[in-house]
């Protein structure tokens, strides 16, 4: 098996197909979620749909086929969007009159039926969310990453004011930084995004970044202020308390299927996938070992804690195949599975089961009259190990000292001599749009967001030298 | 606004618009689900895939874009779908080389990964749904119950055997029926469908049909054994015991948001929606009657009323808006809400609120100790009486005594004349499709399904007056 260290992207594919987790299609750049896979995004979807209802949100529906014409009318978000679109122009036999896309996002289909919806100040805030597949025409693709049509929930809500819709972007950015650090164990920085990697149309884009095990950044959530640039264009306009019509403020924010993706690049290892406990399809697999098959009590007691831990809400599996204990170990290990359980006939005659975490070497022995809330307390213990796993990992790699353009370059120089993972920096900016697109063009590295909380501050731009505006996250991304 | 009697077409569009279920939208045929029509489906959907989950299927997601070669594959499926495919030809700015159809069902894609994810007798069966949007561009359509874009689910199995695969497409059908009965109060036959009226590509056609209160049918769920066809077309084979290659014998069993319109024409009156309280977005809204702002104690008892009924589960709302409390209960009916509580002045020098339940026209008095509990029985009351009051009109609607093509046209014209409506009739066939088709010419009755049990059974032909060897429900259908 090809290591993460040699060749990362190999390993991840090569992984998530041992994992059984999608296969390829033939259709460009489309791919097959099966249902392990997809079980992750149902966990993902669970949390963060009982979060958006919490929060208020209900859900709705709305048409995966967009005119041609609604594009046209918000100039940032066609040019944004434009290069990526299919288009369906026949259908039923008869060559369409106007073009119908295939939805990348839906601010515009969803802008114009707000111009319907919304008529007083009484309606808003208008506070909805989908869940949809859809369609970015991209030229390289990677699953679960970057792919043709993927899954994800889009938000959309409309506001009486700046100061309301700007509550709301943040209010969701803070649910995504929580359910992707509490769910998947994904350590993130929330910031703001720089102009230039805006959301086509946007006013301000606001995002959560993730390292992965080879130090590229995923965007891992975007929420965006859209102003009131979507109501101009749709003419989204409310009566207010004064009985005068104002153009409400939008917002929208999406999380995706690249979930799915990042988990994998974030926790697995050589030896396969390693999943958090609390999005895992399996949460523990049982395997008999030893001459277990002359010993009917081993499958007796087997079946026993499959029932237990089934009836506290556990998903486990037993594993009876004919296959070797070796064999076993290491299909599950390869699937992530967060915990084994082995039973053979002297374990029986200690009343113990062997526990083996799949992120641990050491093997527990655990007393078999504790053993559910055992797997209780390891199962939660593994998510926060997990998480601080990847926030060492992660803060290993993201460097604070590097402040020239120079440096840089010779930080991933010695990078690539040594075989180490070059990483994010942390850089001073001076704001001005040719300056990222000087570091962008010379080391690939792209500007994250700007983080809330750096862990320090810059003064100098990386590149110009000037007096630095931002303190910005850099680094190469998917 | 519109009776039922008058125009049903025109009510069912007038009530489902005033419900705030649904819009219209630009594109042909393709409506947006706006909060409480999705809520129906989200309902339906929890309690589908619950169901599903616990019989051992899982969920998987694949591609929604179909290459046109996979339709060639099987010519009864192309047949059938062909006439209704939007295409889409181009993307990112070039031509496609091959069309690719918006998937109006997904047996062939799946049928082409099945043959390389099914090797042997021990991968089966393959037991797979899919939650996902689909496409048929229809001439005619109406919201919810015929649209170019729909949600529904599609389950797609493989198996060792016909027995095997039998069983499946049985099993699933039953729990359709379970699911339609129990959740949305909605009595069905079920049955097998005639030839003409299979599925594209199926062995036999399953279904389970309603009749609305138009006396009209839907189709509300099918399931098919579609023995070897795709399994031939797409090379899905698997190394049986005796190390012997085998076609999987496969199945396709769905349910699609027209399950919505059905709840509405089949529960909905003159004053609008009637929602069983199992899928009500909102089941009780509380509403403060009489002088009732100058008495803050209501609104203070309401807020316990809404605080208690929501710690039990129950989906409760308060209005407290300036509206009378007439143009209240006008709205609340118009959604359908199950119950509504009202509290004055009088009602708590009493300690009492009055419950009127949607679908009956005395209001009881509940004692403010017994609030929940009896709001809790009345929940489960309403949806067995709704349960029943539909059996019973569709019971009277459905007739056993009409034998010739000469007495179903009299009984359509003397309906006509009487106002009335002209339902399901239940005849006898002799199995020729020609029969069906004149039937059908004449009276624009199809034939529904061969009942499992049907309320009697037939011996001679209603077309021919040949021996029957079918006893069929004949309606005519969404």
């Amino acid at each position: 098996m090809t290591t993460q260290q040699n060749d990362f992207s190999k390993w991840y594919i090569e992984t998530i197909q041992k994992a059984d987790l999608m296969d390829y299609t033939p259709v460009r750049g489309c791919i097959a979620f099966k249902p392990d896979g997809y079980e992750i995004w149902e966990h993902i979807q669970e949390e963060m749909d009982r979060r958006f209802k919490e929060t208020g949100h209900r859900n709705a529906y709305f048409p995966m086929l967009i005119p041609e014409s609604f594009f046209q009318k918000e100039k940032d978000h066609i040019e944004g969007f434009s290069p990526e679109l299919p288009w369906v122009t026949e259908a039923a036999g008869e060559k369409l009159e106007e073009r119908l896309a295939l939805r990348p996002t839906s601010e515009t289909m969803i802008g114009h039926l707000y111009s319907n919806w919304i008529k007083s100040y009484r309606d808003l805030p208008v506070l909805i969310n989908q869940w949809a597949n859809v369609f970015r025409w991209e030229k390289k693709t990677l699953p679960f990453i970057r792919t043709s049509e993927f899954l994800w929930q889009e938000g959309h809500t409309a506001h009486v004011d700046e100061e309301d819709a700007r509550k709301e972007t943040m209010q969701m950015l803070t649910i995504y930084k929580e359910v992707v650090e509490e769910l998947l164990a994904i350590p993130v920085y929330d910031g703001q995004k720089t102009p230039s990697e805006r959301f086509a149309g946007a006013v301000d884009t606001f995002s959560i970044e993730a390292m992965m095990k080879n130090g590229k950044a995923v965007q891992a959530g975007t929420s965006h202020y859209l102003g009131t640039k979507f109501a101009e264009a749709f003419d989204i306009k409310y009566l207010n308390k004064a009985n005068q019509h104002e153009h409400v403020h939008t917002t929208s924010w999406g999380t995706s299927t690249r979930l799915i993706g990042s988990v994998i690049m974030v926790h697995g290892d050589e030896q396969g996938l390693i999943l958090p406990p609390r999005i895992a399809p399996t949460q523990v697999v049982l395997i008999p070992v030893g001459p277990w098959k002359k010993n009917p009590e081993i499958i007796e007691k087997l079946d026993d804690i499959f029932a237990a831990l089934k009836k506290n809400g556990i998903r486990v599996r037993l594993d009876d195949s004919d296959q070797s204990p070796g064999f076993k170990f290491n299909e599950w290990e390869l699937k992530g599975v967060p915990i084994r359980i082995e039973l053979g006939p002297r374990d029986l005659e200690k009343n113990q089961v062997l526990l083996k975490a799949r992120d641990e070497d050491e093997k527990q022995s655990i007393d078999l009259n504790d053993i559910v809330s055992a797997i209780e307390v390891e199962l939660t213990t593994m998510q926060s190990r997990l998480f601080e796993k990847a926030r060492t990992f992660r803060d290993e790699n993201a460097h604070t000292t590097i402040d020239t353009l120079q440096e840089l370059q010779q930080h991933i120089n010695s990078s690539k001599e040594n075989g180490t993972i070059p990483g994010w920096i942390l850089a001073g900016w001076c704001g001005d749009d040719a300056c990222e697109e000087k570091v962008k063009e010379e080391t690939k590295y792209t500007s994250r967001n700007i983080p809330f909380n750096p862990p320090t501050t810059k003064t100098t731009c990386i590149c110009c030298g000037n007096e630095a505006k931002q303190t910005v996250w850099f680094a190469q991304a998917y």
